[in-house]
């Protein structure tokens, strides 16, 4: 949705709202989808209309079950788009839900192109697209989206100009949650920084034009919560950034572990987690508590938990606000 | 489509078929479009249909006159994906056509993620998807994609385990064609190499389980046309991987500069264009003898003048091949 707010303002104005800098990731596995939606899917045309409608209905109860709770959601889009167009359609429908409901998107798409093709990159989940007779429209609209750097800023531009013109926001890959994220992002480069460092620099340095009126730019960066001294680092390197914030539950971030992300007053990152609440209904303790067909009651309450583990992380830190 | 064949050994056979290693980027920038395809578009239910209708008969168009030409198409999936799902369906649609035209399809989506997620774009893209009621199926099914290996290996392995399954092939990002690529891909590491280096002897190392009969393999490396100087090196780092070669005509590559991603013997590498060929109706030489209705044999003739430069280019180093 578009709006003359700096993004960051809007984020932080919700956060405050729900009193929660945690997000939930919904990323349909359709293997894991409890079956009380699959079952009466039988009937659709083709298998990509049932995934696209098993999707729907499921994202549409975690939205449902959450909408009080959390500031944002963050769609994956690579498990929609797996299924294509009937995928997409999905991924489209869930992003206006959402917003309906009154929570901010992030669509989680890591786009990255030389700077034509990631205009139409920018455009299409951001921005505007041209129409054939003339005119533009708005086609995703999500209001923030994950970017890989690894092409320079070339690529990165044409998202920053969309997040300027139309109040919208990016995170930048800088260093990222899995295991691996360390062979190319932890290398020393020739001035004795890191890789994951100088795109730090890089993103603070972007992110200037961009404050808004909380402190924050609307350009922000992706750091893991599974590696806390990394954060550390990153939060001195960008004091002005967002912080998107995935890695914790199922990929083994810990709640004092994201501490770190967080700046004094608690403020400037949101915590992302993807399967440990949609699928908790899968796993102790609410798996005892909740029937597969109560699935998004198990995700309320999951996403309850991680909210009271990360604010009491937060207090015991002594950086809280106080919520 | 899905074979037992290596797919550097399909690649090659193709190449020595239309005695050619150029192929043509389908990237319908839709202002760009010529107005008859556009004006009989007008009586559709929404935009976003009509931009696929567009999309889709501009790109039948193309292929009909290029399908004996070249090997390839490169379908640049942002192009499509900003119009949302409605533009998907041109993807699949020009996907699906390409192949009944009997062409190879490379999808330039540069998707990258951590590795359960980067599992569901291989699915997705090259290989097949898990449906609701159990089993799977093809989605996109393209024969090879690009890849962003900022993430490291955790998020190359997924796609290489669906090139070993299913005979599909991927171009992991090296060196970019973009003006700011050196940015990060330029930067010297600790142990002397740069970056590009760096990756290009990952996929050097990752790509010798995959060696075709040719000796090629099908984890391949995209190495832009407009660094004729780091392509020499990046052949004798990666003297088994197939290049994908872009940034030749619109990006400023000419073809005396792709010479040195080819190997001795006029192999090895893939040069696209895409702005160069299929808008070749809107310039010079092409705009004074065709007519935009005519842009197809515009781009026709573009097709073959890039062929014959490249050929020629080849012939000039020494390194051809007896075509």
């Amino acid at each position: 949705m578009v709006s003359n707010k700096n993004m960051s303002d809007r984020v932080l104005d919700l956060i405050d709202k729900r009193q929660n800098p945690c997000i939930v990731g919904l990323d349909p596995r359709i293997d894991k989808i409890p079956d009380c939606i699959k079952k009466n899917k039988k009937d659709l045309n083709n298998p990509f209309e049932a995934a696209r409608e098993t999707i729907i209905e499921f994202n549409k109860a975690i939205i449902d079950n959450l909408k009080d709770i959390v500031p944002a959601v963050k769609p994956q889009i690579a498990f929609y788009e797996q299924y294509g167009s009937e995928g997409v359609k999905a991924y489209e429908e869930t992003v206006k839900y959402a917003h309906q409901m009154g929570l901010l998107v992030i669509g989680d798409a890591k786009r990255n192109d030389i700077g034509s093709t990631a205009k139409a990159y920018a455009n299409g989940h951001l921005g505007k697209v041209s129409l054939i007779h003339g005119g533009s429209s708005p086609s995703f609209d999500v209001d923030m989206m994950t970017i890989n750097a690894y092409l320079g800023t070339d690529g990165i531009k044409p998202f920053i100009e969309v997040c300027r013109e139309l109040g919208k926001g990016i995170f930048v890959l800088v260093k990222t949650s899995n295991p691996s994220s360390g062979e190319l992002q932890d290398t020393t480069i020739s001035n004795g920084v890191t890789v994951y460092e100088s795109i730090a620099q890089q993103v603070a340095q972007l992110g200037e034009e961009l404050i808004g009126e909380r402190g924050y730019s609307s350009i922000g960066a992706v750091v893991g919560a599974t590696f806390p001294r990394v954060a550390e680092k990153l939060r001195q390197i960008m004091p002005s950034n967002f912080f998107l914030v995935p890695g914790y539950g199922a990929q083994g971030g810990k709640a004092d572990d994201v501490v770190a992300c967080f700046d004094d007053d608690g403020y400037g990152a949101i915590v992302n987690s993807s399967r440990g609440i949609i699928f908790a209904y899968q796993k102790e303790p609410y798996s005892s508590r909740y029937e597969p067909e109560e699935f998004y009651l198990a995700s309320k309450e999951a996403a309850l938990d991680m909210r009271g583990d990360i604010v009491n992380a937060l207090k015991r830190s002594g950086k809280l606000v106080g919520w």
